[in-house]
């Protein structure tokens, strides 16, 4: 099994609806680093699993919606608690749509969002 | 796959018997940062893997008895050789007795003992 | 000269008023991972620059009455732009306040924002 | 499942002929800080995956042909792309020949190549 | 003392001329992590040292020429022997050049060049 | 000013007599990640503040004296409460005897003893 992982990040603010969240239910923010690694069991033409330039301008496009922004406004989160795992669920879906023919494999989503926690989603794509 | 990780750490001393080990047969220490990751398949009511609250205090209960001790002189390790790979299984253990009935899935128990070596332990909680 | 850096962080959110901030004039957010680092020409009678456990503590009460809030709602920062520049010497003046008389040199405050961006405030105490 | 993870690392020049490389067709270079994670579903009689000291050693051994190398000019690369994929597979090859006998399990090859992009390979030793 | 620092990153070839390089005196190359700190006394009125985005992008363009090329062809280096250090005060230069006017205060360029070694250039602006 | 630093790491067994360490009074252990910083305002002829074989070799003999040591039995630091700050200035004074001759400038020594706390030691050589 090949991999390849890319790097980028954004900064948002949100609140968590929910006692489990304690004072994270206040209007509050985070950066998150976010990774997202490719796998596939084999190389392409070039020795590559993807071209890493399309796999950096795909995640670039799947966070900008979300880049600066109080995701309590947006109406693609509406009615839903978005979590650092909902958000790496939601951004591996985004990548999926951008990438669907130019890759086939595993794409693993993490977000660090400080230097002791993190969270994220893997799927096929 | 969802997954959620949270870190913590421990300093102690020990001494590791087998010529395997050179000169770590002597008396010695490590700092230990511990991560404690958490997967699995879906995500409950409040759109989380668990509860990072929780998971940070159990992580810190587990690893309570060890923190700044000799593990030569503690009697649950009587007869074992603590290596890395062999308390990260213990740690694992201790989450699991913690978290039964919270949480179902599997759990990666990763030391950090330098810049440059780790070890760890998986299996389903 | 001999330092010693403690380690804590907080997740906020904020807006930044002004044409220079771009898209970060939208409410937003960021996790600070905050580093206290002390400075001092000499070892006290145990060693040590600072007692570490005192200063982790005050670090902690310096960030609390930030953790989980919208820096735009607390009246200590009305009529200010929080960037992070100012969000260290802010923090800074915490650790002074709390730490007068327990501990003499330079304090240098350092919040890393992202895997690429940070800022901070150095001065004595 | 145990795992122990030894890093190491290399610096090289190379090209890297396809227009998919975009500026990277040109000479350049890279530091690959590789790491080397062995798994193994038990431990033996000392407590451990694999002895530390012998997974670096063979890590050193397994990079030495390459260090301070123009891959472009390696008779064992002659007409090949050598992506980081393509290297992370080559060096799994040279660990799996030194190691053959001394670890059976899987073996997981990371060359980290900036703070913002790696790749890898990982297969049964 | 404030300062702000941003990061982004080169990979090169080169070879370095003279028998203290050992094996470096080879055609091979690195990945520089580079990060830029820029220190002043002072806040201008948008509570800021120098405006992120301006820096970020004077990084950009003092890296560009560098970017996947291999130095022993740049005629900007000729005759010159191309270290870590070298680059370091290079990049400070080019950084000079582009925020003379909108920046005053102390640059410190700094290059990673591994996990284990870095080097750079500290001078007023 | 020109710098370079080099890193290199030991794990060590002591403990810390006095009230003020708490638990820490018990016998522990730690990982110090250790890096040595070489300051210089001028490079010499082949364009280096130091000979970075020269610098790790000499960090590399600093260190091994502690390497997998108990520092409770060590006879150099009898009667010494060997915190941190204190052998960050320990492995100051090792370097400085070492590098007498081949290197004139500012030596600053970090110990990062986990991913919340370093210490170190600064001063001319």
């Amino acid at each position: 099994m090949f991999f390849v992982t890319v790097r980028d990040h954004i900064m948002i603010a949100h609140s968590l609806a929910g006692t489990v969240f304690g004072p994270a239910q206040r209007m509050h923010g985070a950066t998150y680093v976010v990774d997202a690694e490719f796998r596939s069991p084999a190389l392409d033409a070039d020795n590559i699993v993807i071209d890493i330039g399309l796999a950096t301008r795909a995640l670039g496009e799947a966070l900008a919606p979300l880049a600066y922004r109080n995701l309590d406004d947006l109406p693609q989160f509406a009615g839903q608690v978005t979590t650092t795992e909902f958000l790496a669920r939601h951004i591996h879906g985004e990548l999926a749509k951008r990438l669907a023919g130019a890759f086939t494999g595993t794409l693993k989503v993490t977000l660090l969002e400080s230097h002791v926690a993190a969270a994220g989603y893997e799927a096929p794509l």
